[in-house]
């Protein structure tokens, strides 16, 4: 069935091939790269779409010695099964097995560890300076990471650097949705007589047929006998090979093969941020190419004046979204919490310096279990508990983050909600009115011992084990700034345990500590649970749970130690 | 002696002017920011460069319903004084007067605060979203500030918007320090011919001498009365009219009447890092555009292949950096506390997860006083602790940071080593080699109250009350991660203050709490006397102290406090 690509051990492999093998071969990945997609979840529509164009760069480079940095790194599929990992490639996003992403401890062959936007042609700059001399530094870029603020920056050192860089950006019209802005636009209308790069000191040649091996092999081989750093601008269609994705190329960016019908925090919020911004024409939801995952593919489509897709741009995102507010305008910038980290100047500068009502709608926080380490959105409470101005927020369930955006539209300073990709499974009998500094009991009182829960997953966990076990008592810790002072005065004298999917320096459990310490309150006997930075690697959401140890046994274990 | 200036309170009386009395009343102001910045301080060069272009902006447009955004905001000057506050310009920069960046809480004429780089068109992006449909909105962007790739990102979305906005550019060919890369050289050779931002969207206009009033103004109006989006190209010089600035813009960038001779800690750093570049030549000095500011001066131009300005874009610095150590080399990125901020994913992200031996030389860290809230460094513990592979110290004084420096040349993961604008005045008896995770006891230990102090500001205090009065003991907290355990354990039956000059969620003294609760030690009682988010104003370094409690008298009640 794969009759080359059984003869594929290394990139080595395929130097002798023709290019009608070179064909056969890429069919063979797409099928395996579908196989396994479909039954496993990940990233489907781009990398489809990059399979010729990945052959053809190992066709004619060496990355042993040249280097292949992959921006963004969620078009590794076919890099990966071309460097010796075919056969390993079925464990994709799973723990132990192929990331989803390009990671040097996999390979030689992965030159960075690669999650983020538009930071490929910026690590080039820095393997150009140092130690690379012989070698050819290759960036792929995706156009949507070209509307990204961090290429030009790279772009404007490369004529300093004065060494041999080759970018091939891979031009399929889409961010994730859609690519927006004149960037957008720009690239699909380049052609080589105006040398549209000119002024980087940067060659252009373009644009190549993505799907055509011989005419990528023919650009490639051209960008690697040059003298001058050079764009390649590669045409290639996302999904391409399977027909769904082909169509909807987005619906198949990041492919589940589990399909939940009981919603999502993501649709939670943008069903509630529809209500909003139908009451009050201030209301304006902002995206950094995000829209579906993000849950606002229906502001989108039924109030456009008040939706904004600014692309991969999450610093301009919050920046523009201050200079909005500044006017009296009540923007929602809805974003992924390892992508917010993007924009922690701009949260710090603008948003919080100038008290400005923008409010935070921080999407996948906590545990992020397929994608790994650089989608783990384990930092937020941390960085954003210690920013002056700053109110932090983590609902336990849908109906809770209803009531926090409720709560918002009336509320006029810096706000952030944070919520993972999560479905809830407790059936909470309480719904206590929300407000600021409120948490709520979930359970009698009376115990001993009190488990403060910061967020859905700690929260169901915590009630899991009490169903199961009890002899504890369970708070929903739902504003993590401000705290509820009164209720931990209130519970100053008994033993705590704190739960959250974050890390633990600057965390809740850290901020329950320094209430008390600051209250002048002696601290009472605590535990803080929290993720180790340490252990966050691809998994499901139990074993990464397991990892740091979030199980019903050690959860025992701890309240026991705290009775003794 | 100010004729025509003592004539203006607002820009409305400069409309009856002609040309002749603005070219005089530019003299005035000159005037007045010169007397004003030499007797002071403050930024000189920038100012001085800017007072015919502002002149002509107030005098075209009328800023109480246009807006203004001035970018970076060091060049707000002769702004300030056009805008109702020539009386208390005197005050500039000091506790209770006019600051020395644009503040909406001053004037209606501020639209926004500002002091980072490149977010005027962010802004001035979310100003045209909403609220501002009968206004001009206008942005001031220096050229320094075109690197950073924020501007890109804002000017993606400019066509999207379809509202017109004005750019100008104030072209005088320095950041802070020379500005570098392809896009300075590309402002140079701008002509309207080629149209440049043509695939923004927005029209080009220039170049037009910025000292020329009857050019400017007619520049202007013709950006006023155009129907598109534009960039008018001004050419101003730094420094104008003040001959010493005319020839050292970087040196009178931030001016201050007293010259230290006691040297700096940038100094110091710069000192260090020539003699590790001079051993090790994978040694390799990094700043965004600032290499005067942080000491890299030397470097520079004794080892020009071991320094790198990328311009102001310390995303890029960092990322690029990055990419250095994951090709061997061992670079220092010497950056200001407030604008590594700016580039925090690339912390997390690049540097970290990629395990990078990079070093942060985080400079102005802590109390930054004449510059205000955005520059202040107090958020640097606590988003730096956090992140997984970090190391964080801070020296109590320059033998201490060049024993840091020395140590961190044989250590290879990221390290960030941070020291505030500070001249030590203790004289410690003590230097004990330096290890991470190694403190050092200052007093001879045995009293019942142990003060914990991270960084040199902080042990300086901390030594100037123990002198006075005597009555606990200190030690030098100088690896914030990871902590002295051993010596934690040691002191856990005693009372415990820390001091930092951090904020307090997540900062130094909150580390040292989780460190007990984690450690399974009762939380000794402790005082945590940190930075309040809330008192960070322009100010004198003693009266910042002041503000947020750190003073002779509160630390002696708050040791009393602790006795009792």
């Amino acid at each position: 069935m794969s009759e080359l690509l059984d003869k594929v051990n290394s990139p080595d492999d395929i130097k002798s091939f023709d290019v009608t093998e070179l064909e056969t071969l890429a069919r063979e990945i797409r099928d395996l790269i579908l196989r396994v997609v479909l039954e496993k979840g990940g990233h489907l529509s781009s990398n489809l779409g990059v399979v010729e164009l990945t052959i053809a760069l190992h066709y004619v480079f060496d990355f042993k010695k040249d280097r292949l940095i992959l921006d963004v790194g969620h078009q590794c599929y076919a890099h990966k099964i071309l460097t010796g990992r075919k056969n390993e490639f079925a464990t994709l996003r799973t723990k132990g097995g192929i990331a989803g992403f390009p990671k040097r401890e996999e390979s030689i062959y992965d030159a960075a560890n690669t999650g983020h936007s538009s930071t490929s042609a910026s690590l080039a700059c820095g393997m150009l300076r140092y130690g690379h001399d012989e070698s050819q530094i290759v960036a792929l870029i995706g156009d949507g990471a070209m509307t990204g603020g961090l290429i030009y920056e790279a772009f404007n050192d490369v004529k300093t650097i004065g060494k041999k860089f080759i970018a091939v950006i891979n031009n399929n019209d889409m961010s994730i949705s859609k690519n927006v802005g004149s960037v957008a636009e720009y690239l699909r209308d380049l052609d080589s007589v105006r040398q549209p790069f000119r002024e980087y000191g940067i060659k252009y040649y373009g644009s190549v047929d993505g799907h055509n091996i011989a005419e990528l092999i023919k650009a490639f081989k051209y960008a690697r006998d040059c003298k001058n750093s050079i764009i390649i601008n590669v045409h290639t269609q996302k999904g391409k090979g399977y027909e769904e994705a082909e169509k909807f190329p987005d619906k198949y960016h990041s492919y589940s093969p589990v399909r939940s019908e009981a919603g999502s925090f993501s649709a939670c919020m943008g069903g509630k941020l529809l209500e909003l911004a139908a009451k009050d024409k201030r209301v304006c939801a902002i995206t950094a190419a995000m829209a579906d995952g993000t849950g606002l593919e229906k502001i989108r489509s039924e109030y456009p004046a008040q939706f904004v897709d600014v692309g991969i741009a999450e610093e301009h995102a919050l920046c523009m979204a201050s200079g909005m507010a500044m006017s009296g305008a009540k923007p929602y910038f809805a974003v992924y919490s390892s992508f917010l980290q993007r924009a922690y100047d701009q949260v710090i500068h603008d948003m919080c310096l100038n008290d400005c009502a923008v409010t935070l709608c921080i999407d996948r926080a906590g545990f992020v279990p397929g994608d790994g380490e650089t989608h783990q959105g384990v930092y937020d409470l941390s960085y954003l508990r210690s920013v002056n101005n700053m109110t932090v927020l983590a609902p336990k369930d849908f109906d809770e983050l209803e009531d926090m955006l409720e709560w918002s539209a009336n509320y006029f300073a810096p706000l952030a909600i944070r919520y993972p990709k999560y479905v809830p499974v407790h059936k909470y009998s309480v719904r206590t009115p929300f407000k600021a500094g409120s948490w709520e009991w979930l359970t009698n009182g009376g115990e001993d011992v009190v488990v403060l829960a910061c967020g859905a997953v700690m929260n169901d966990f915590a009630m899991s084990v009490h169903d199961a076990v009890g002899g504890f008592d369970a708070v929903n810790a739902r504003s993590v700034k401000p705290m509820d002072e009164e209720l931990l005065k209130s519970i100053a004298g008994k033993k705590i345990i704190t739960l959250e999917d974050n890390v633990l320096p600057g965390g809740f459990g850290s901020g329950v500590a320094e209430f008390y310490v600051t209250a002048g309150i002696a601290v009472p006997r605590m535990i803080i649970k929290a993720v180790d930075g340490k252990k966050l690697t691809q998994a499901k959401l139990g074993e990464l749970m397991e990892m740091n140890g979030f199980t019903k046994e050690r959860l025992i274990a701890d309240i026991k130690e705290l009775k003794r």
